[in-house]
């Protein structure tokens, strides 16, 4: 391979010959190797959008001139575009706040916008990667501002995938509508429910994920731009620091807004865990309905073998016909993996010490895995699971009429004390509980049918007044 | 001791004569000896408050009769007062979703109330705990509904603690808004920052937790009372269902709002997963401010010793003078409990199956001290640590005045290259970054004067036009 | 209230005329408010016995003098009796490492050695909190030993639970041995199992466990005494340093040795984050067996109902008959308790900085609570579930025979893509997997049964041979 | 792209052409687009390992002919080697408990052995994916075991590194062994120790989490081939159960055992979370380490200053000059990482059910991460950091002789009430203990000057007989 000398504070550095990245992306290539694995393209996009905001702005400002200005906003345009992408080269993990990753696009940038204008890599003299790409910049705002909009457009992703996910519950829940099954409390048989009753419930949790994300989401929009190096805009003009972020705004196509307070803009990373926070507790609500639906299609003999979900592949290497959850399998451990990484996030979040929080980068690693493995694993939960989910109609019904939990319904006509002895009797002697009622005559036929009319009990009604009027 | 004879499902049992709790708090007693610790006051309150906005709305009803829940009103009045809170020994970990804190307070209730109606404890013939305590009722709208009662009402006595602590922050940002000093990223001197801009960043960041946990508490006031056993309203009266949740309303003063999906209501606890982790935010930023006071405060000789924290005890046992950090130590021991416990309750929450979650009492057990924590921790961090907070200006001053950090307010004017170089060499010689600029003559004194302004480093200003201009 | 005059470095202070503790302790008291809980009694204890231990070596050492040395000895006894723990008024989360709950102790011993003396509270000429009681000794090395010693003892009798268990579970399985029933894979059904093995498999886990347990229990037997401040034995005599642990060992019991490295000894919580994770993995074992007998018990009609779990109380307030699982749903809840308890236990550690981990107390207050309500949580879950479960053998047959997975005992004899065919009509058709093998005379009658008998397909055999040899 | 068509149990489906992965993982990769990673590399040697010990056992025991068989085992010898691993397209994280791994494995070495044959691509006829690559195997024990035994190499490699770790803070130890400097507990001031000292306790501290993480992964070794689906071996032959684990020993050079209980062996996952905790507490550990690093190399002038971490690469892009600690920084971020993981890992660990975990996917995914990333992450701590580390000998003692703590040695001399009195005047005056204790004629300079010799305070001594002899 060939190579060009640069040189920066450590010392001179063979780079290769045609990189367009730099020497200090090389050494930070060098000092982390810790996940064998790359920058984020949502990232790597939003870092060139605020490279080109700042040029703009610094043009607009006076303080670049037009001929670079010019080619760095190319420069910038293309790794927008998607080019250049592989140019990327440092580990996610890194140390430093981001500085690696901010060096390796000034350093892209800088490169590029050096051809561009005619001259050679590694020749900074044309446009430098300091002092023009990062001009009025700082790793330390940045970083998180890049960090934000990432974040903003994966929750966009997510939040489609979640809202084709109530939608797809709430067809369900009309189409189960009319499918009486038991309801069950601890595992128990409790009392009769409708199955589209249960999906509708699923589709309200997921309701109230989508707000909270959104929520979260929202107040990422406040962006440290012009913060520099730690909150007091050190080296940035006055006009720059008005302008930068309405100009990202502008480029990102996203309503962002400046920190009122730039110095706590630039050292804490709560947003971020708030946003994490709202994804850990809908991964609760998922794992809680996979869970759900492997219990409700358990069987097909021994289980409960109420719904049955769609076949998607073999499941099992030596039992033939063997049909398993594999989808809300998967999406229990989507849904535990966004806890862990909730609580690298955390602690990522909580290490931050003064003016800066030099855990970002191990925090987007994490989060922005969390949204997309969401995401993804929403998407086949949808399409490979709920949307062909279908119910044993006549199984479920016959559960409901054979069930003693349905005595609850008995209790405002005959008292708490005999249900529970008519109930202990039914359990062991195996008759129904409304042969034992009409054996022992607490209730009348025409009464007990209308009270045991299984659609009634699951809604509120009129009932158990005369007892209590007695 | 004496006892009188009561009888469940499972059979006989002893109870101690004088005791307003009856066989099934009993058998709990002994089922769950796991803490050893009590239920928490404020659920028991609002166990007593829903039961008696009960009683009131099966009155009006006409489910209850007069003298029976005027007489289920005047116990329920009297545990709201704080009266008869030993009588609730159920441990406040329990298997059953809360269904022994639930006949806890159903038995005393109705033992409290046949008492007043000239009966004998025991004599459930009188006022009966499921018949008449718990009419229109179960465990699960009850308990969920009662801890998301007593959640507000433990929220909002932290929010004043948190409140508080964003007054007495700004008031020191407003103190030591003239001390210079030197900030720092990734613990290594920056650039000038003014102490009380930190100061007020801590006080940003808190506020953004107030908004947060605001909002999650917020969130909990729909509560599911009317469910009764999954949602389904089985055996309430439609008028009840109705009336029940603004009668909670009027008791409680709380302006509570019935779920429109009371089977999602009953199974889902994503609304206090989502408190904990606000709190679990707002965790982190204390934990952060806490390390930063103790980071700042180091020394007295040997450390940054910027600040000084009150002393409020003896340091050391062995060491005589020492004076520890030990408010904002017991702030950060408070924050690692917190986000310890909203796993507990991560988990808990998404172990919740089909139609109910039966693990709320360990979320409760854990939200609960989690909120409470946080009050006193906040408390005693503001009383007896921010306050007293003073500042070593002259030391900050010379700090700064030392520092080689400041080179950075000279890149627009001499480039990032050159500037780094000098960095290094006063690095190295323990040279003044001004003698040495001086020295090579790339400065005159009177720019550099401008420059290095100390309180004009820390706001963005007009700089470095002449740089790139060039 | 009367009141005496202590003072410290930071001044003078009103202390209860009649209190053991001092003016240190009341000044922690106030500076602490934080859960409201006390100090764990094992703690005091252990606490006292180092005290003691410390009194013995200084007097062989003749550092302190037989008076006064003999007078310690006996307030340290009393207080190892369990006497005087209510002088113990510090909270289990404090700042400082703990040097509040050395004071505590050290104040407490001072204080009654001198009454026992015949001086009076408060008199600290006759003997010194400080100068006597702690002599030799610092909040470092004391809190850690002491924080060891008592959770090895909280251990053993966590450990004794575990066993039980052991036993409970074996003999389970031997009752359970020929109750053949459907093993399921991921919810569905796979193949035959005998509920014995499943006991079995249980008790293997918890075995695991406590070998776990145990040796992370033994790795805390090392000890940091003789450390002083920061392990380096400042102001600690040689000849103390060399006996202090042996007397500890014998005033405990407890074959203590004193760690090799007391720098890393005295700033290291490692051991007892060890410990914890021990405890959260045997935490993972109960809750994923809780999990499972709540499956297996589901019902009675519409779950799996292949056991009963004991009825211990009634499961509802408004279903009457129902019984809950509440025990294993118990044990449930303690598991995340514990694993919860972990995280937190896992931040204090990691935060040490330098010399000491000042996070101690927090991690203390978590770690005691695990073990001891893992202790508390097996004990029950042993005597009020696993010893009374009951095995409805009937039903598990009939499911057994009725299933289609008994099919994967054909495969070696018709091959996977038969068989998956015929599994497939099976469950379509409803018809048995024998009928549908003899309809298509795949195999006859005898061979079948041989193939099919239960038992035999619960236990490796000769099979198969037939298809490969082909 | 040209295809051939396959079929399986859910219906046919078009291969390309020239793949050797089959129908069902085709399925598999399209129910699971989650990561977008593959599966790890160690996993697929070890599950071709796995097959080829299978494929000889079962020609052993005379199950498959040799000419399949030896196909069979060149197809995975090829794997082995490295080849043929861009055909294993599963997603790591996927539903099913790893079936679609295990199927991808069995085509791709049915696929080879038939082209090895003569057979085309896709003709199961020659070789079988199930019938003869999968015989006498299941999902259930073939992917715990592949797991265990990657674990167990990466493992290896980790230990490598945690060594050298070890070997070079030794190294520093005894570099650094005469450098006195202060000590710090809780931030302050405290007594004099070595660097060494320091250096040497954190050795200790990574040796005792070289013996955690061995011995967690020593219990790794027990793997349960011969369980087939669920432990109890169906369709294995005895013979086959007995000779499959010495042979997989064989293949691996791991001294593997089967499991004593083979249906525990398949149900639980324990082990693994142990190895995951045992990362754990080994990443509290290095966090700390790094921390520590962080500190002492606070500065250059504002900070504690005593000890310089090598400089790796610029530390600002806008800061000249600055050096960032960016390696203990990435070593913190590995640490925060695995700790999440190991949570994610507990909840996998957690969620299984009955005879099999099906969450085992997750498990893996985050577990070699974890140990990967330590390796790595320790590497670059060592080679850049560690290694490069030197101290500021002169800052060192000027803070030592300057300080007040070095009146805790002084204690035993004149009690700790004078001495209390005495650092505090220093504290406020500025003036040194020395001075201060000869103005006031406590002690003779020559005393002063033994008590006050800073290494003689480093090590327990004779000292303080005097007081407490009076």
């Amino acid at each position: 391979m060939l190579f060009r000398i640069e040189s920066d504070s450590v010392g001179e550095k063979q780079v290769p010959k045609n990189a367009y990245y730099g020497v200090q992306t090389l050494r930070a290539y060098e000092n982390f190797n810790i996940t064998g694995r790359k920058i984020h393209p949502e990232l790597i996009k939003a870092l060139a959008e605020i490279k080109k905001a700042a040029a703009i702005t610094n043009m607009e400002v006076e303080l670049l001139n037009r001929k670079k200005g010019d080619a760095i906003v190319k420069a910038c345009d293309e790794i927008i575009g998607g080019k250049l992408h592989e140019e990327f080269i440092t580990d996610p993990i890194q140390g430093g706040a981001g500085t690696s990753m901010n060096m390796n696009i000034n350093e892209v940038v800088a490169n590029r916008a050096t051809e561009i204008l005619g001259g050679e890599l590694g020749d900074y003299s044309v446009v430098h990667p300091n002092d023009h790409v990062n001009y009025g910049q700082s790793t330390n705002d940045v970083i998180p501002s890049g960090g934000k909009i990432a974040t903003i457009r994966l929750i966009d992703k997510a939040l489609i995938q979640l809202q084709n996910l109530v939608d797809a519950l709430l067809e369900k829940s009309v189409e189960f509508d009319h499918v009486i099954k038991m309801g069950r409390t601890q595992m128990q048989d409790a009392i009769p429910i409708r199955l589209g009753q249960e999906f509708h419930a699923y589709a309200n949790a997921i309701k109230r994920d989508i707000v909270r994300i959104k929520r979260a989401g929202q107040d990422l929009k406040h962006i440290n731009m012009g913060a520099t190096a730690i909150g007091t805009g050190l080296n940035a003009d006055e006009m720059y620091v008005k302008h930068i972020v309405p100009n990202i705004a502008k480029v990102t196509g996203i309503d962002l807004i400046q920190n009122d307070d730039l110095v706590d803009g630039t050292q804490n990373l709560d947003g971020f865990a708030a946003v994490s926070s709202a994804l850990k507790v809908c991964a609760i609500s998922l794992s809680k309905m996979s869970n759900d639906l492997r219990l409700l299609s358990s069987g097909p003999r021994t289980g409960f073998g109420e719904i049955n979900l769609p076949s998607k592949q073999n499941g099992s290497s030596i039992m033939p016909g063997k049909v398993n959850p594999v989808i809300p399998e998967v999406m229990s451990q989507v849904a535990f993996n966004i806890i862990g990484n909730d609580l690298t996030i955390t602690m990522a979040a909580e290490a931050g010490q003064l003016e800066l929080n030099a855990f970002e980068p191990v925090l987007f690693y994490n989060l922005f895995e969390s949204i997309e493995t969401l995401a993804h694993g929403v998407e086949t939960f949808i399409e490979n699971c709920v949307k062909g989910i279908t119910a044993n109609e006549e199984h479920c019904r016959e559960m409901v009429e054979n069930s003693v939990g349905i005595i609850t319904a008995i209790v405002p006509h005959i008292g708490y004390k005999d249900s529970a002895r008519l109930a202990k009797t039914a359990i062991n002697s195996g008759e129904s509980v409304k042969e034992l009622i009409l054996k022992e005559g607490l209730l009348k036929e025409a009464e007990l049918t209308t009270i045991l009319n299984a659609y009634g009990m699951t809604e509120p009604g009129i009932s158990g007044k005369e007892l209590l009027k007695k």
